[in-house]
């Protein structure tokens, strides 16, 4: 069977352009003992893929290979299985990249409890749900009455941060680049604040909505939200480096804070990527599962048509033209 | 008895100037039950009491009032006592500002163990000896064989980090401002490189020092080291930020690195300040006098003659004039 696909041929010099990408069209082969056939019905976009393309070797994770199929994570179906753990008609998440189809052995997909809708698995269960969680709970030691501010609040991270945060107990702030964005954050997900930071006098509004300072502060932007956030940080306040994406799509990253208030407010800043907490996915997935169940968390999906929408769409992530997690129907 | 002491009287805009202090002539008061009046030998001077005098309230301590005796960590003798735990003769150690003499109820003082040089005190066992423990041992979870980077290495906190380090099987690199004590780093503490930040390429000296990379950065200064060492760090790097002394005497601090690496690394960066971890104090005090008694922990002192000399003499700490660990010998 005839499907396609998408390969990075070119690495990004800055922007994430169409010439990086070839479309392939493929042949679907004959399966060998153990492996599945999957077709992807959903497919995730999210800001990690612009350090996936890079050629850069500092990174947490090997880049694609020039002429490999993409790298993303998706929700398919298994059509044909010569593997029992993975019967026909079961619905699987993993790693299955930009494709329609694909063949595989079984490793790094789970088969999903039957009943979960996908973009619910993209954006709770999947690597968004478990970055929040990973980041807010398992490393910055939030506590109930603590104030938190997340950038990049209607994210597909930061809109879990600010939620998973909400249900312990935190006074949650999101910063965000629209008046619709925030409305959102506010109305429907139940931030206690949501600034505009393209309009907001940033440093006034983050220091009315935090009249007792900030004690978390869970990085997903950098850009002038750092600087105005880092200046209200209290004493023992914890910084989470999850995302810099306003320094993605750029030769010049903008500088970080001075490093005297470091010392003087004894900060601890982190930085994180999911590969290193691999083995906490099934606890974390239960964890973002239960809040989901006990509708603390809610998501809304941008979605995409068709896989070849996923060449310009991907730069939704960074112009943050997307609203809600990212993803391609197929 | 008649004794000189120095008030503060002003608080410092920029530099620390003769005009905020005032020599003052007191007179030593009758003990009360439980005092004792101490005989200072040996005052330490440390970059902290730029912080000390500063109006600033976002600081770990706060500052010294205007009209009080300056504040600082010495040696004494007790020569006169009501207060049995302190007998006269005995030699102790605690904050007693910059002053000759002092009535003390004991609070905050310790006696040391009989024999120990005033100098070898103020180095290894008080403020730079535990600050150089707590920092390393304490935070930066050193290993054996990784690669450590300290600036300031020549200064009084610096040189005990370098050498604990050493003792506990790391690769120790400094940054410090003479050839002399780049010398003195290697020929005499051990250092495995010791690299002049005024002379050399930082950048290349540094990579070439460092050829894995570094572990732990444990930093005194800012300045053009913290952005060579950071680009310098390997995967799940630790950063202890201990002193900025580069841009505690100036008002338009330094920029820090942009924040992309810490998330590629998974770095980790924390401030400390001792007096968060004072209780943890008579733990480290022995392990650090433990070092010394093995000889992995040697010191330099430079010394000031007369407690006035501190006026002037403070300002070597943020020129890098002082060889060795600062004290005014009275």
């Amino acid at each position: 069977m005839e499907y396609k696909a998408v390969k990075l041929v070119k690495r990004p010099t800055l922007n994430i352009t169409p010439d990086l990408f070839e479309v392939v069209t493929l042949e679907t082969a004959e399966l060998q003992e153990g492996e599945v056939l999957l077709k992807q019905t959903h497919m995730s976009l999210d800001p990690a893929m612009k350090g996936w393309m890079s050629p850069d070797t500092n990174s947490y994770i090997p880049p694609v290979g020039l002429g490999e199929i993409m790298r993303s994570s998706g929700v398919a179906e298994v059509i044909e299985s010569k593997n029992e753990a993975f019967p026909v008609g079961a619905q699987v998440m993993g790693m299955i990249g930009w494709t329609e189809y694909a063949v595989s052995t079984g490793e790094g997909v789970q088969v999903l409890p039957p009943g979960l809708p996908a973009d619910a698995v993209l954006s709770v269960l999947a690597l968004p749900g478990l970055t929040a969680y990973q980041g807010l709970m398992n490393m910055a030691n939030p506590k109930a009455g603590e104030t938190l501010v997340v950038s990049g609040a209607a994210g597909s991270v930061g809109s879990m941060v600010g939620q998973i945060a909400k249900a312990e107990g935190l006074r949650v702030i999101g910063t965000a680049g629209s008046d619709e964005k925030c409305r959102w954050l506010e109305d429907e997900l139940g931030f206690d604040k949501a600034i505009n930071y393209k309009t907001a006098n940033l440093e006034e509004a983050l220091a009315e909505a935090a009249p007792e300072g900030v004690d978390v502060y869970f990085e997903n932007t950098g850009g002038p939200v750092q600087l105005a956030v880092f200046d209200l940080m209290n004493a023992h306040g914890r910084i989470i480096v999850c995302g810099m994406i306003a320094d993605y799509n750029t030769d010049t990253p903008a500088p970080g804070p001075n490093w005297i208030s470091i010392i003087k407010k004894r900060l601890t800043i982190q930085g994180f990527a999911m590969p290193d907490h691999w083995d906490q996915v099934p606890d974390m997935s239960q964890k973002m599962a239960h809040y989901w169940m006990n509708g603390q968390v809610k998501f809304r999906a941008h979605k995409l048509q068709g896989l070849e929408s996923a060449i310009e769409g991907i730069n939704l992530l960074f112009t943050g033209g997307n609203n809600g997690k990212l993803m391609v129907e197929l």
